[in-house]
């Protein structure tokens, strides 16, 4: 009584759908890291874009997880592995608003570049995961535009 | 241009905050771990309590976080942290309903443990922190009963 | 599995709030019976502020009895528990507003003071169990003023 | 300047309502007991529908006694008059889920007996207090039905 | 094409129907043009209350209207019909709480002894429009009872 | 543990409350189909009352189904019993604004000649059960009038 | 103690007010008569729209009864003055759309030539009064346009 | 007129989208009468639960529909053809939770199945039809997760 | 790059909006104050009704000194011009029903003659900040008649 | 069936209107241009406000449009029409926090002194037009304020 | 630090979006257009959907101008680039619904044509804008059935 | 019939809630006069988070006055009482935005500093009242951490 066949395939978009399940958490994680210790002139904007961007990917998780455990797989969101995603560690401390800004920049940056492979990989195997990584995709990507425009001009 | 004097009495009372930080953001990851994994014929219920868990700890964690920020500390909340919160880690793989409610009940019983020990220590150097905590632990431990609850009778 | 521990101490929390519950439960129904049965010139007024009085003291007997439950104990909320709890009996038949302001007044006078007592007697061995009395003493004494304001001038 | 004309008639309207007045009462206390005490495996699905039912008696006892004083009686709502309801007391302690379904179902039933046998009585001296019982008495059951409908399969 | 036969018995509900309609309409010009004129003490609760009034009347009305087109009527709600209902006419001037109150109590009096004989008539012939006229008199009756609250006393 | 002694009254009961079960549901279906197919100059106005018909049928077939199951029987509300409720079969294709309106209103009306019979017979066994199709008439009737309303003039 | 000083100018102020609230109570309720006796091919949209009418000259009836009285005088609501407010009387019986629409159209335009003269008289002595009225032209006007472009084309 | 050409590629959308209407209105039908009948220690959580699928297919079955008559078909969702959907039949009476829980599992898979064949079939000739049926596979495969869950652990 | 030319014309605007504003200021500081301390058998009616005041003068001192920003000025808000304002000062203690009615009453009429003086004199060089104080005087004047209600009769 | 007489007054009031139309219809696609290539350490900000204006300028287009159509004018927003509004062309490209700012207000600025000329005509021929332009210059003065705030200081 | 490379294939994803933008909006102008204008028998109906239109096609062009700058291109909406988005002119004037209906219908036909090659296009170089763009057709292939529908019959 | 006896503690207690009334009044009097006229890059930022401080404080001030009432206290929260709160002058004119954020800061880190001396005295005399006291420092302390955060960097 599975939703899809369990073979190399199903294992295959499993791993794919647990890889970003990491990477949202521990961006959720250092999203409110950054809200709590930003500090200067544009703090109260960018201390609420933050949650913003903490919103998204605590709804993005949670939708990602529920697929995996949809397909027959077992999510795994706890600390030891949101702490083993790959991103890169916030810096400690109180940090100025423009380091903040081109740190959660270039980390959703990079996500975004593996979220595009895993995107191409999940079309044939399964189109309904495929769709919940792009509207993931493009809610981040806007919010890395919104980051990005803080810096040019 | 602090909030209150920062010696030695507000370096105590930003330990304990972030001490309670990292256990709230822990609770947090693995209620949710347990919302994706818990089986059985009370799956329903159980899944929907955990999000309720999961909702009052994650305003909490928010809330104690913004106390250090305010009186002059720097929390912190990022995944290394949090795995190393001390919290026992929630088990690999589908859980049965018993054991999860078991396990977080437990977790929670833990905690609140700590959390009494702290709201005496804070009641002289800080009521407001004081206060915060007294919330989250009778939050905490509401949740805690109505787990312990399912397995009576 | 037990919230704190069960000694003599709880015990004592345990009795302080069951008191207080069973007053509670006896202002709500003595609260409803006047909002039925006041006349007067005032009538639509008292009978208004007196279904918030009624509100008010749900939601607090609610939290209370929780709280017995959450530290072990079993709340005893019945109609003979309730008729038992002390409060003097609200009147027979009609009565006008002026009559009703004032025992609705002293009721809740007299129920502060007991109040005042078991915050002071719960700072020690149960501080979340305390605060929950303070809060129902502070939404009780502003609808006291409230009665009071009505009998003055 | 009375609703209807106060005879014979009108007093054994007011008798019946006051009847209900008084059931409806000690069942919403009843209903909270159980809220707070009910203990196993499906504790959180019963906790939750007892406050449903808690809610629609108080709605229920609220429109009767407003009914018994529109008509020209005072209704008895008192802590002494709920206790004397003729309901049947509910049991000391904590209460296994399926003698709690059973109890306050069996209880349903009882009353809704009596509501019966009363809304025919109503029928002719005053058809809206009868409307008032028929509504009571469709909300009654349909809850004593889900109560019931946990104790087959 | 007609929801019920037409004849002699319909013709009666629709007398009984629009002989309520334009009472009702009658009834919330007046409780506008009292809610507008009344002084003293009591102003801002009777002002208020008078305005339920008005809102209550003004959905029975639509109620009623749309039965009688419903069942092949033609309702008529015209200010010639209304300024003919039967009503007395509220008085001229500014008019004093009291006297407000007394009027507007009698004159829900007079109609609610009226309705009453019509629930009975309509019983047989169109248990639908019986029902529509029973929950108007249900709220008529209570501001009614409501008003005279505050005379009493 | 039943709701309603289970003998030949209860039967009849459950048998009208069935009839008009499968009817509604059949009702609700036509009106969706209807909602999907009709064309021509007033499409939007009628699309759209089409789904509030839709909306209020699926409410009362709920109340109808939940009654069956509160006193005692098992209601039917298959696809198969919808398919033999007896109501007409709505046309094949595409179908213009007047034929829809004829044929929607022309299925209410005599549904609404059964229920009429239906509360006659309700009225002594189960006033409960007599109630709710008293409501259903009521705002079948309300929409059929509706109807004719756009095929007058 | 008045608002204004009662002199020549404020009695022609409340005049004006006065002829206006007659002629919007009288609109409110030639509006609920077709609203409830239109009939045709787009009965829904103008039962619809009509609705809106009746809502906005309620509000504007309200605002501008409680200006008479908030400058001195004694607004007069009643049926009977209603009935006298010169508006022509909505014809009898069940009306086509066609004839509904120029009749509330034709009625609105002459109402709105009134205002706008009472407009420029109301400049000087009281603008606060004069921007009552131009809000409530501006929204008849706007309804009386949508009106007339139903007939247009 | 039409939003696309109409050939054989659009006749197989149109087949498609058909299929999938009368499976997703078959499956409302089911999961209603699963609703009500449904009986056993979890009642209360799978009867809410069996609510939101029906929700789920309700809209679901909108969006289909409608989709149908844009690309210039002409849906059939009468209850004949949801009889004959292929749809395997819930069985009569009451329903122990375990085997309804089983059943609507069961029919959600078989549907899914069905709809991923679907969904490769429309990427070319229709990617806004395919659009629709990857949400409705979303949504309905989550379902059936949370239905499997239960009959785990 | 200012929004009106900055000559005396506009200085006369900026003095009349200013006036306006410490009033407003000052009245919604003894609203406040009268919401307090006013004692008497009216006490719950006149203690909601002054915080309507409260809440209607704050909207328009924001509304009236964000014009003085936008046409150039500089509005001064701070505790001693408001103490300065010119307004009467409120009684000190508590202060019975009637008393405070005919205080506010008396103020808010003293500050309409001047709002009225000062209509006039912005018609010409800014008609936007007139609208301002006309709807400003529109609310207050009716505010001040629902006050002096209360003391007729 | 005109609303105002169509003469050479009438004209000029559509001109007026007409011209309002085009500029705000204009300043709307400038404003969202604006919202969408803005960048610089404000972006969030400013992004923000630039919505807030395109809404406000959105809401008075559409009133001022239907003012037209009101009055017996054929309001013209088509593109062309907005592309000749007069209003200058916003740059090509990504545009700095401070020039837009600069860009924005004066170009409200410049609409401003145009609006208040128009309010003068405006007075006699039709004071409800009036008064739509006078709401519509408060709003984007205000606006204008806000983004000149910013860059003062 | 852009979202995707900057190549030829960006390019070429830009142009679909920037074409599909300013045919966006310019559809919500000729959309505003037609609801102002539009005149006969079914004004309100039209009247309504055309508000629908404009709000989706607001909607869509901000979610595909966003899109623009998100991967690194500069969205132009400016007057000059709707004017010239080769949709086809508007009719000047008031324009009978049956024609407002039919060149609405055929322009979204025209637009929803591109729109299908240019999703066709993005597959490749960019799903989350070829999401983007399959919503927006869904959206507005749907409206374009609503409006043919109004004709057929 | 006062809240607590009235003595010499019950004074002190009254002085600690009138002093923090006074300086609370103050502040957001002042908070609205930086919201009005700060000025520089950040306006819009420290416009609105000035408002959520004056809605904060607006609200402590009335939970402190009513506490004030309740012991039998009477609040003094006028004109002349705010101007002699004590707390420094806010500057004249327009204020560049770091000045008012270090203006702002300095001032609640002033009062926070005289709350924390407060709550200390209120805990044995009423805990009430320094309960009211705590939440009060808890979010003003929040609002400068926010402010100082902006100057950091």
């Amino acid at each position: 009584m599975n939703a899809i066949a369990t073979g190399t395939a199903t294992e295959a978009v499993i791993a794919d759908l647990q890889a970003t399940l990491v990477e949202l958490i521990d961006l959720s994680l250092l999203g409110k890291q950054a809200h709590w210790n930003v500090v200067g002139p544009n703090f109260r904007s960018i201390h609420l874009q933050l949650d913003e961007i903490v919103d998204a990917t605590r709804l993005a998780s949670d939708r990602v997880a529920e697929r995996v455990a949809t397909i027959g797989g077992v999510p795994d969101g706890r600390a030891d592995a949101a702490a083993a995603s790959g991103l890169p560690a916030f810096p400690d401390g109180r940090v100025p608003v423009d380091e903040t800004v081109r740190f959660v920049g270039r980390t959703i940056d990079a996500m975004s570049e593996r979220l595009r492979e895993r995107i191409l990989r999940l079309a044939d195997p399964d189109p309904v995961s495929q769709d919940i990584l792009i509207s993931t995709t493009d809610e981040l990507e806007k919010q890395a535009w919104m980051l990005r425009a803080q810096l040019d001009g």
